[in-house]
């Protein structure tokens, strides 16, 4: 199988002793046993979330549990505050569409951060706001969106607010209940460093009042029956679930807490000014504002004169590296870097490393080790 | 981990292969490897569907898939033939109406299978049915309805044929395009004897043409993101997949092709036949009538003055084979034999063995080795 190292922003690298965990016999999810695991996983969730509410994991991607966010919530003529600067800002307004929402769209510039003045003039102007969507880490650009501030602006207002963290849980700042977030996601496969497959949710009292109160338009992410399968004692889940990747889960959440939730995030800080640093040091331009710029993923600006095949096809094919692409239209004029999930020094130095060597490859005025000297320097001086 | 030998209609015993191929490193699922490992997979999938469309997986349950196809076909006031004879029946009900549908339930008899004549009649006399809706295999009742006959009914009308085949798929026979299904969808854990988490669904050419006048109430399960994603070359998923179990897909699809799907149909109906011969040798009740009975899960009254849980308590306890219960009114009267995926004249011997000492340790009148005999005659003679 694959030995190439994934440095993008999910899939990450999972740790042998989850991938192991994998291999374990299947039983029955309507058991003694799998509630245990249940049990575990859900409340290290919480842990993760830093809440008090209780999660539940639900077998699909980050983009199930974004729609179970709405779907659960938004009735017909609903309107929606979707604050879009990227492409899972716009899959939210998507979201909203789709179940008969009307979404108030707040444009943010790519690679811009959200200014919580703005959700705050946008809520006073407007009436009858159901809910607020915000990506805390915008994955496609690079930016981290300051959900902890529009939190403070959402306590003067009615309106649910719906955070996706999808790319950042377990890689920077999320206090699910400090910052006021009513209804908050997560996928398994960026920081928390488990396999895809998973998605987590968690809703506070508020959001739950708004659930009851809405009629069912989705059957599989039907949060009322998540709710009472996982509520009951021992609990269980609602349909059947991938019993291998709640194995994982649990493995994973569990490498969380040994490490130690603040400690991780940390590393990732540091892992992300690290790689700023070293791309900087080779000429290169980072994409997202310097004081947006995301703890998880970095976004670079493809130097002149050279394609992304080009760049990409040799950190893959010559170094086994495999960063990602741009999306929509920052397809070929940007690549991703992800500092997700295990990452450590190695692979950083690893990475911006291979990238001086294939942009000398490449023709470009590069000196190889100037890149990784601001790498080891960062880690050096240690301080975020 | 538990070493329980799962008798239960799904999650059934993964092989060590399939479940070794999940502890692969995790690769990019936007990469030209995991398109050749979903290129085999989907065409796999089709193999086993019997069909010349194309198939696509889904992760998430087997209810996932149930709900993409009626999510995706029904629209507002749309008037559905909903065939139901146990709990996964009702289910299609149930998903019909979250999804705008008007319910037209043909009730049939928990432990009967559907007369197709019933279902001419209805169609016959019902204006405007937009789709019949059936359980191939009620898991529920262990009754298997005859969609091949119904099929044929269906051949006079327009309505679209959805068929659930999640526990008969690789344990029964499943034509589609023989028996003009339109839409079918399956799950992985049950015959197909992979992990739980993964569903497939296959849409013939007259269901496409549905999906696409058909507006989008769903957004994780959009068959028409499915279909640009999934026939793509090479081929991806609209989000992120749960990528383990695709390997694991990929490993126990590749173990259903070495065995020969005829093959492996044949093992299930004598192994079914085995299992009736048994507990009917030990006195007991067969609850799904005699040419309803399923092919993958047979289901048994409970006997008199025997408590669920000393049965199954027993056979779980002592003897660590897992049976299934009754669900709904059923609980409590009723237990379930599954006998689907990776199931041998081994476990259905020892199986049958354990119940008789079960029985016999509650003070009931049977004699050990009466009912091992009986499968061990089946077995000898061979025929189904």
């Amino acid at each position: 199988m694959d030995e190439t190292l994934l440095m993008i922003p999910g899939p990450t690298r999972v740790a042998p002793r989850v991938l192991k965990a994998m291999s374990e016999n299947i039983v029955n999810h309507r058991s003694a046993i799998f509630g245990e695991i249940l049990t575990e996983t859900n409340q290290m969730m919480s842990d993760v979330f830093q809440t008090e509410n209780k999660s539940y994991l639900i077998t699909g991607s980050g983009t199930a549990a974004m729609e179970a966010a709405l779907a659960n919530t938004i009735s017909k003529g609903d309107r929606v505050l979707n604050i879009v600067g990227g492409k899972f800002g716009q899959r939210f307004m998507q979201i909203t569409e789709t179940h008969g929402g009307i979404p108030v769209e707040l444009e943010v510039e790519w690679g811009h951060a959200v200014n919580p003045d703005d959700v705050r003039y946008i809520l006073e102007e407007e009436e009858d706001i159901k809910a607020v969507t915000i990506v805390h880490n915008e994955t496609s650009t690079g930016v981290a969106n300051p959900i902890e501030e529009v939190g403070r602006v959402l306590r003067d207002f009615d309106a649910l607010y719906v955070v996706d963290t999808v790319s950042s849980l377990g890689g920077d700042d999320v206090f699910v209940d400090g910052y006021g977030i009513d209804i908050c996601v997560t996928g398994s496969q960026k920081c928390l460093a488990a396999p895809p497959g998973m998605a987590a949710i968690t809703l506070n009292d508020d959001a739950w009042d708004v659930v009851d109160k809405t009629e069912n338009h989705t059957y599989y992410l039907n949060m009322k029956k998540y709710k009472k399968s996982g509520d009951a004692v021992p609990p269980e889940t609602p349909y059947t679930p991938a019993v291998s990747l709640m194995y994982a889960m649990q493995e994973a959440l569990r490498v969380i807490m040994e490490e130690g939730l603040e400690e991780r995030v940390l590393r990732h800080k540091l892992a992300a000014k690290a790689t700023r640093n070293g791309v900087k040091a080779l000429g290169l331009e980072l994409f997202a504002q310097k004081e947006a710029a995301s703890n998880t993923v970095t976004s670079i600006r493809m130097p002149e004169g050279v394609t992304d095949k080009e760049l990409r096809g040799t950190m893959r094919e010559r170094y086994r590296i495999e960063l990602a692409g741009g999306q929509d239209h920052l397809k070929g004029n940007v690549f991703r870097i992800g500092h997700m999930g295990n990452i450590t020094h190695r692979e950083i130095i690893s990475t911006i490393a291979a990238l001086e060597m294939t942009m000398q490859g490449l023709g470009l005025d590069v000196e190889t080790g100037e890149g990784v000297a601001a790498v080891a320097d960062t880690y050096l001086e240690g301080s975020i």
